[in-house]
């Protein structure tokens, strides 16, 4: 389910640094088909037994739908998660960074929904986490 | 996530039709990557408004992981489901048959957890829904 | 989160036989605090090993909901499912009847999200499965 | 679902302390039924808006139930996060300390099931956020 992007990387970018400083991990790829993250990891991200935390990873997979989102209906709604579900998979590695592959699986009017695949960087095979989330989009008339 | 195959298609339908005689849908295809089930739509699944009925998407998305599950662990195990997360994207055709394309994204030793794809038979690009599923197999001492 | 009723028992089934004739399980109770539903138990629903298959506890948790649903926002609506996250906890008993205690945890105008508790009868305390689930209703307007 | 307690909550801070120095909220109940945590709410958990993230709510209730599991289970184990499911249902108050509830819907021997209800301090009947998840947890003879 591709459409059309109505944001490119460079302009995603700018919006998140003006709308959502705090926000988690680098743009890496903003395309059709996906959009891409990588948080390098350090070791505030990391729990005892030296894996990257489940809240951290949920948190990177919640920018990276927001991402796909924004880039296919543009800049002037505002999302709001409404579900989200995360299946932890396999342990990350902790000296790769993590990387984020967002999909969109339906774009409606209101609701959108969009897949998570996480995995180290590097070995895109072996997923760590998989993730399904909802988003409530406002009316574009409000 | 590809491991080979202990059964096939053939295998897989002798079985279930031994130990699961009324499950739901038709065996298409049992690979590598993943494994299809058909659902030809008669008027029994159909809601009012023309549209299968959410509960028999589930129903069916359950075989097929099962059927993804048993393909790569053989028919020893007896598989139980843990949990189970459905989002439904769009509606499906009245007139065409339901397709379910299930794909392992963990196989542990203990946990198996995998993901289907469902979609109007000839319309793979419009999902109508989407199943994360957890299933606890017995360990192999048992 | 309670609202008042916009339809009793009666009218509830009275509705449901009208309009989704195919409904599983009986309307036990319609209260402001929940929706109490009883499925008996027949052969038909047992799996190998004599327990309810997960997808008939999938099927009648989502009547539930429904008819929570139903009952606060009244017999207008066409309510169509988003979601739905079912964990499956113990094995029901096979010789008792299977409950469903569904109560609102949200009630939007566009969104509406239950939870479903799931018994045998005679055992609340020992839940079998646990869904949430959420519906999306259509504008008044419509 | 309730058993004994084999950790109270002076145990259980002095043992995060130790394991998990850097977890999220206070312990303010630990007991039989549920255990309660606190989270006072500063700017850093704000978004744009003035609510507290989707994700830092997730973190909260992550620890929340893993207090409830080892009040149950005791110090000894180490349980990994397998699913997590969140409903996100109103809008936390800003000005306001965010509390997780967290109860065990299944305590088995290797999986234990928890659901967590997250509402602004003085406010319990409007829910904010609603958790099912499940924890892996090892074999005692590990």
């Amino acid at each position: 389910m591709t459409s059309p992007l109505k944001m490119n990387r460079e302009e995603m970018i700018l919006f998140l640094e003006k709308e959502f400083p705090q926000y988690l991990g680098e743009i890496t790829e903003v395309a059709e088909a996906y959009s891409l993250l990588r948080l390098p990891v350090d070791t505030s991200h990391l729990r005892p037994g030296g894996t990257v935390s489940g809240p951290t990873m949920m948190a990177l997979a919640d920018v990276a739908i927001y991402v796909a989102l924004l880039s296919k209906i543009g800049p002037v709604a505002l999302a709001v998660t409404t579900d989200f579900t995360c299946h932890f998979l396999n342990k990350p590695q902790a000296d790769k960074a993590l990387m984020a592959k967002a999909r969109l699986l339906k774009q409606g009017k209101r609701l959108i929904i969009g897949e998570v695949e996480l995995y180290s960087e590097g070995d895109a095979e072996t997923l760590v986490a998989h993730v399904v989330a909802s988003y409530s989009v406002p009316p574009k008339t409000n």
